[in-house]
C-alpha cells in the first residue's frame, strides 16, 4: 500500500479537493499558475439589464472595467479559471479580495457563504449527472453579490442557467424588474433546481437495484450498491452545506438583500432542506438494500446446502449397502440367497423413503 | 444502471418528490399546467357557519369571490389540483401569494408551516392505508388560515373531514362556537388522528412479522421485512416535519390563533411527539427483527450442515471398510476367514457407535 | 399481511398506544364510554391529613364533592377509569379541563408534565414486572397537583403507593407537615423508585442470558435476546420523557411547588437519569450481546465444518484407492502379487498419515 | 429466565446500582442501617493544616466535632459507610443535608456536582484495575467542600491520595499555601489522574488483543472482545458525567473556589476530556476488531470449505470411474482389453489434472 | 490478558497519550524529568524581524532573555522538550504559567486553544507521513503567542515551517509586514495545509484497497481495512479539536490578535472543517468496503459451495448406480443381459443430464 513516489492525483482525490496548492507553508492569498504549458483563457460574457434594456455580449478582460460602473445590474460570468492573471486583473477592477480569489481558484471548497463589508461571497456545487459515463460532476461555481454587480466564476463551459438567460432576454417573470440580490437568488436556484434532477436520476438507479435485489441478486450487485452509497456520501459533501448557506443568506441583515427577495430565500430554503432529507432517504434505503442483499445471500447458501445435503444424505448411505454387497467374502450367505438382490434394492428404497420423509418433515422441500 | 432516456418518472421518484416543475431554472412562482389532454375540473366545496347558521354546498368557481367577504366562517375545501387557472383565479380572490401557489401545486413538500402577514400556510400529509393494495398512501393537504376563512386544497376527492362536516351540520361540540383557528385545528387533529390509525395498521403487520420471523422465516421473510422498513422511511419523511409543524403554530404569536385553541394545539403537538415515536419505536423492532432473522437463517444453516455432517461422518468410514473388502486382490486373508464377513459387519458398527458417541458428546442432536 | 378485517387489537398495538378513540376526527375533550357490557365502577379513596389529623376512607362519588374544600391536603385517589361520568363529575367538581380528562382516560399519554394556570397536571407510567407471566407490564398514573389537593388516576387497583399511606398514617418523616406537592413529589418518587426495582430484575435477566450466551448459545438464545431487546425499547418510551417531565417540574416557577420540595425534586432527577443511564447501558449489553451470540454461532458452524472436512477428505482418497483396486479389468498385475493387499493398505495408511500431519499443521484439531 | 425468588444481588446489578434501599416508597433522606450482623465502624482521619502547622491523626466520633471549627483547613477523610449511626453525628456536627448523607451511602450515584447554599457536594468514582482478578473496581468517592473544611467519604480503606498527603506532610508544592477548594481539586485531580493508569492498563490489553485477532483468532477472542466491550460501557458510565461535573464546578460562582484554583480546575476538564474521548477511542477501535475478527471467522471458514471442496471434487469423479469398472456385467469389453486397466488409470490422471487446472485458475491455492 | 508486571509502555498508549506523568496525585505544573541517563539538549532558534530588518540564528540558553526584549517581532523556536531545566528557564524569562509548561511537556495533549490575560497559548498536532514505515506520526507543536512575540515548541528537529521562513527571509508576501499573530496564523496555517498532504495519502491508499476489494480481496484486505480505520480514528482525535482551536481563536476578543488577521483565520477555520469533513467520508467509505468486503467473502464462499454441491450432486447418484451394479449377488439378471453394461451407462447419462438442467435451471452456471 505503499503509495510513495506516486505523481498524479487518484480520481478520488481530486474529487475530494479539487484543485489546491501542493506546498504547505505557501501564503494565503497567493494565486498560483497551475498546470502546464499553454494556458485556456477564461471566457468573459457580460449581461447588463434594467427593466427596459438589455444587453449580452462577450468581452475581453480590458472591456470588464468600462462595465464596472454601468448604472445598470450587470452579471459577469467567468468560465474557466485557468488564466490566473485575469482574475487577478478582475480582483483589481471589483475589488475583491486575494482570499476570495483563492478560494475561488481552489475549487475544492466546500459550499459556504461570506458576509463582507460590501459584497456576499457564496460557493456552490453545480452537480450533474453525466449520461456518457453514468456518474455524477461537480462543478464550483463561485457567486460575489455587490451592489448592482452579480460575478459568476464557473470551471467549464456550459450551465444550467440556460432558462435564466431566456427570462432575462424576454423580460418575462420578476428577473428583470428586480436588482442583483434576485438574480443571485435565481442562479441559486436554478442550482438547487438541478438538484433535484441528480436527485431523480439517483432514485431511478436505487429503484433499479432495488429489484435486482429483490428478484436477482448476482455477484455484481454488491459492487453497484457500493458505488451508490459512494455517490451519496460525495454528494453529501457538496449538498449539506447547502442548509448553512441558504440560511446564512436568510439571516444575514445586509442592505444588499432586499426584503421581497427573502420570502423567495425561504422557498430556496424549503428545496434545500428537501434535497438534504432526499439524500437522506436515499442512505437510509441503501443501507436496507445492503442487508437486503446479505441475507438473500445467505438463503441462496443455505439453498445450495440443502441440495447437497439433500443428495449426500440420500445416496451416502444407500451407496454403503452397495458397497457391503460388493464384499469379496467367500462366506456372505445374502448372496447366494434367492431374494438377495431384491432384497437389497428393497432395503435401499426403505432407507431412501425413510430419509426423504425426514426432510419433508424438516420442511426442506 | 444507465437510465437515460427513461421517459416514465419511477415510483419511488412520484413518492419522494411528488410533482414537480421539470425544468431547472423556470421562475418561482410559474404555475405550470401540467400533465397533457383534458384537464380534470377541480371541486369546489365551501361551508360556511357561525354559532347560528351552517350552509354548505359545491360552488362553481365564479361563485367563490362572493363568498371571500362572508360574515360567517367560510371553509373553502378544493378537490384536485389539475387546472392551473382555477388555482390562479383563487389565488387573486383571495390574495394568496403566488410562491404559496406554487407549493399547493408541487406535491412534493415537506410538511411544513409559513406565516405571513395576513395568514398562516401549513401544508401536511395525509396518510390512509390502501386496503386493496396493501400499501400506504400519502396526499397533500394545504391549509390556508386567513381571518375567517379556511381554505383547504386537496390532491384527490376523499378525506378524514367526515366527522369535522358532520359536528359542523349538527352544531355538536364547540367547533360551531369558534373560529376559523379552531377549524384549522380541528382539520389538523383529524389528520394526525388518521395517523394513529396507519400506525396500527403497520404495528400489526409488524407484529404478524415477528411472529413470522420466530416462528417460521422463509427466504420471503427478508423482503417483507425490508418492505416494512422502506415504509417507515418514507412515513418518516411525512411525519417527522410536523413537530416543527405545530410547535410552529404553537409558538406564532399571531392573533389568527386565539388563545384558548393554543390549548389545543398543545394537545396535537402530544399525539404528534406521540406518532413520531411512535415510528422510531417502530424502526427499532424491525431493526432488532432483521437481526433474529439473519440469525435464524445462520441458525438453519448449522442445522443443514449438522445433518449432512453427521451423515456424511458416519458413512464414509463405513463405505471404505466395505470399499476394502471389495478389492480384487488375490491374497487377501480376511476373505476366506469363516467369521470374515461377520467381522467386518461388526467393525463397521462400532465404527459407527465411536462417532455416534461422539456426536452426542458435541450435543449435535 | 393483509391485516383488513382484524378486530383485536394486537398486544403491541395495545402496549404502544394503550386505550385510544377509534374515530379519527372525533372532537377533543369528549370522553367516550370504552367497552361494551356493565361498567365496572371506579374506586374512589380519599386521604385527608395535616400534621394534626389524619382521616382515610373509601367514598361514593357523591360525597367527593365535600371533600373538595376541606382546609388540610386531600388526597383523592381514583383506581379504574371505566365509568366516563365519574370521571366527568370529578372533572365538574375539581374543575379539572376536558383535555385532561380526556388524557386520563387514553391511557396511551407519553410521560409529560402540564403547567396549568392554577394546577400541574402529570402523567406517568407506574411499571412493574408481572412474576407470573415473566413480563413486564404498565400502569398510566395520572396526577393533578391543585393548591391543597392531589387527585391520582390508576387504572387498577393496586400501586406502589403503600409505604407513602403507611408514612401517612404514623406521621413518620416529613411527608405529614408538608403540603400537596411534598406529596405530589413522594408519588412520583416511589413510582420511579420502582423503576429501580423493575432495572434490577432487568440486568438480572441480562446476566443469567449473558453466561447463556457465553456457555451454551442455542437456537432459543436468539429469541430470547431479541425478548429483552424489545423490553428495553418499549420501556425507553415510558422511561425516556421522564426526564422532561421532572425537569419541567423543577423549573416550573409554580406558587404550588414550595422551595423546600425542589430540593427533593433535584433527588429525584437524579434517579431518573441514573435509570435512563441504565437503561441505555443495558441496550449496549444486549447489543453487545447479539454480536457475541453471532460470532459463536459463526464458530460453531465453523466446528461442524471442520469434523465434515476432516473426516471427507481423509477417507474419500482411501475410498478411491479401494475403488481402483476393486475394478475388474482382467489385466491387472498389483492383484496378482503377494503384497499387493498389504501395500494398498500401506498406502492407504501414508495418505491417511498426510492429510492428518496437513491438518495438524492447519491447527485444525 | 424467571428470576423470580432470586435473593442475592447479581454481580451486575451491583456494579450499576451500588447499594441502594429496597423498598420503593421509603421517604428521602432516610438512612438505613444496611447488612446484617454486626456493623463495621468507619475509620476516621483528620488533616488541620496552614500554612506553617499540620496535624494528622485519627480520631474517634466524638472527637470530630471539636475539629469543626479550627481555624486551620481541615479535611476529614472516612472510610467505610457501614454505620448509620456516625453518618447521621457528622451530619448533625458539620450541617450536612440529609440527602447529601442519603447520596453518600447509596453507592450507586452517578458522578456529579451539587452547589448548595455553604458548601458544594462532589460525587466522584475512584476507579483501579484489580491485578488479582484482572477486572478494574469502581468505589465512590464523595467530598463535601465547605470554607475551610473537606470532608471525603469513601467505601473501604485505600485510595489514591497518598502523594497528596505526602505534600501536605511535606509543605511541599502550592498545596499547604492554598485553601480547602484547592485541596479538593488537587483530591479530584488525583483520581483523575488514576484514570489514565487505568486508561492505559486498558489499552494494553486492547493491544495485546488486537494481535490476537490479527494473528490467531480463537473461539476465546469473541468473548474477550466482549468482556472488554462490557468493561469500557460500564467506565463510561463512571467518567462521562464527570465532564459535567467539573465543568459546572468550574462554571459556579461561589466564594467557595478562588479564582487561582479556577486555572487548575481548566486543567483538571482537560484531562478529563482527554480521558473521555480515549474512552471513546477504545470503543471505536473494539468495535473495529470485532469487524475485524468475524472477517477472520468467515475466511477461515472459506479456507475449510475450499479444503474439503478440492478434495472432494477431485476424488469424488475418480471414485465414480473405478466404480463403473467394479461393475459386475458379462458383457464389458473394457475390462478384457490389455490397455483396459492402463487407460483406466490415464483417464482418471486426466481427469484429476481438468479439476487441478480449474482450481488453480480460481486461484484456490 | 493479564498485564501485570509489564514495564514498557504499548504502541496504543504512547500514541494515544504521549509522554505523561507516572505517579497520579503528583502536584499538577511540576515538571518532571522525563527518561534516563544523558539528556538531549533542545535546540533554541530565534528569528527577529521587522518590515525592514531580519535575523535567523541559533542561540544557547542564556541569550534567549536578551531578545526577550527586543523590539522586533520575535519568534523562538525550541525542537526538543527532553531537559526541564531549559523549559523552567524559559518559563521564568517569558513568564510562562507552570500550568502551560506542564502541557508543553506532556505530549499527549489533545488540540487546545487557552487565552491567558497576556498570551494565547495553543496545542497542536503537526502530522506528517512516514513514508520509510508507511505510517502516520503526529507531533505536538505548542505555540505561546504573547505581544510581539511567538514561542514554539517541538518535540523533534524537522517541520513543515521552511517555507514560512523562507518567506521571512525573502521579505515575500505580508509575514514581514504584519505581527506576532499573523506569524501564529501562519505557523497554524502551514500544519493545516499539511494535513492535506497527509488526507491525500490516506485518500491514495483508500482509493487502492478499494480496487483490492473490489477486484481481488484476500485474506489480508480485512487487516489493511483494519489498519486504515485504526488510522483514521487515532487521526480523528488530532483533528477533530482543531475546529474549537480555531473557532476559538476567532472569537477571542483579544488585543493581540488584530482585525485583519481574523480574515485569514476564517480562511484557516474552512480549512479546518474540510479536513475535518474529509476524515468523515474517508470513514463512511472505509465502513461501506467492510460491507463491500464481507459480502465479496460471503460470495467467493457461495461459490465455493456451489462448485462442491454440483460435483457431488452430479457423481454420488452415479456411484451409487455403480456400486449397485458391483454387488456380487449371484441372482442379478442385470447383469447377463446382453445390453447390461450399456443399458448402466445410459441410466447415468440420463441421471446426470437431469441434474445439469437442474442446476441450469437454478442459474448455477
Amino acid at each position: 500500500m505503499n503509495i510513495a513516489g506516486r505523481k498524479t492525483r487518484s480520481l478520488l482525490t481530486s474529487r475530494l479537493f479539487g484543485a489546491r496548492p501542493e506546498q504547505p507553508g505557501s501564503p494565503p492569498g497567493t494565486l498560483t499558475q497551475r498546470g502546464e504549458g499553454k494556458v485556456e483563457r477564461p471566457k468573459l460574457t457580460i449581461i447588463t439589464y434594467d427593466e427596459a434594456a438589455f444587453e449580452e455580449r462577450e468581452i475581453a478582460l480590458d472591456q470588464a472595467a468600462q462595465y464596472a460602473s454601468v448604472g445598470r445590474t450587470l452579471w459577469l460570468n467567468v468560465d474557466g479559471l485557468g488564466d490566473v492573471e485575469v482574475l487577478r486583473e478582475l480582483g483589481r477592477i471589483f475589488e475583491i479580495h486575494e482570499l476570495i480569489l483563492e478560494d475561488i481558484v481552489n475549487t475544492g471548497q466546500r459550499p459556504k457563504v461570506e458576509e463582507h463589508d460590501d459584497c456576499f461571497f457564496v460557493v456552490l456545487k453545480m452537480i450533474y449527472g453525466n449520461r456518457q459515463r453514468d456518474d455524477i460532476e461537480a462543478e464550483q461555481v463561485s457567486l460575489i453579490v455587490k451592489k448592482g454587480v452579480i460575478i459568476s466564476f464557473q470551471e467549464r463551459e456550459g450551465d444550467v442557467f440556460g432558462m435564466i438567460r431566456d427570462r432575462l432576454r424576454s423580460a418575462k417573470g420578476r428577473v428583470r424588474k428586480t436588482g442583483a440580490d434576485y438574480l443571485a437568488f435565481a442562479l441559486m436556484d436554478a442550482i438547487v433546481d438541478n438538484y433535484f434532477v441528480v436527485m431523480e436520476q439517483l432514485g431511478d438507479q436505487i429503484e433499479i437495484l432495488e429489484s435486482e435485489v429483490l428478484e436477482e441478486p448476482g455477484t455484481q450487485t454488491a459492487g453497484k450498491l457500493h458505488a451508490l452509497r459512494t455517490r451519496t456520501i460525495l454528494l453529501r459533501r457538496s449538498i449539506w452545506p447547502l442548509r448553512e448557506v441558504v440560511s446564512g443568506l436568510m439571516r444575514a441583515e445586509s442592505k444588499l438583500v432586499h426584503k421581497t427577495t427573502l420570502a423567495y430565500m425561504r422557498d430556496l430554503y424549503d428545496h434545500t432542506i428537501q434535497v438534504v432529507e432526499t439524500l437522506e432517504t436515499y442512505r437510509d434505503m441503501l443501507s436496507g438494500m445492503l442487508d437486503l442483499y446479505l441475507s438473500s445471500v445467505s438463503n441462496r447458501m443455505n439453498e445450495v446446502m440443502k441440495v447437497l445435503t439433500m443428495i449426500a444424505t440420500l445416496f451416502i448411505p444407500l451407496s454403503f449397502i452397495a458397497g457391503v454387497y460388493g464384499m469379496n467374502f467367500q462366506n456372505m450367505p445374502e448372496l447366494t440367497w434367492r431374494w438377495g438382490y431384491a432384497g437389497a434394492l428393497a432395503l435401499m428404497a426403505a432407507v431412501a423413503a425413510t430419509f426423504l420423509v425426514f426432510f419433508k418433515k424438516k420442511r426442506w422441500f
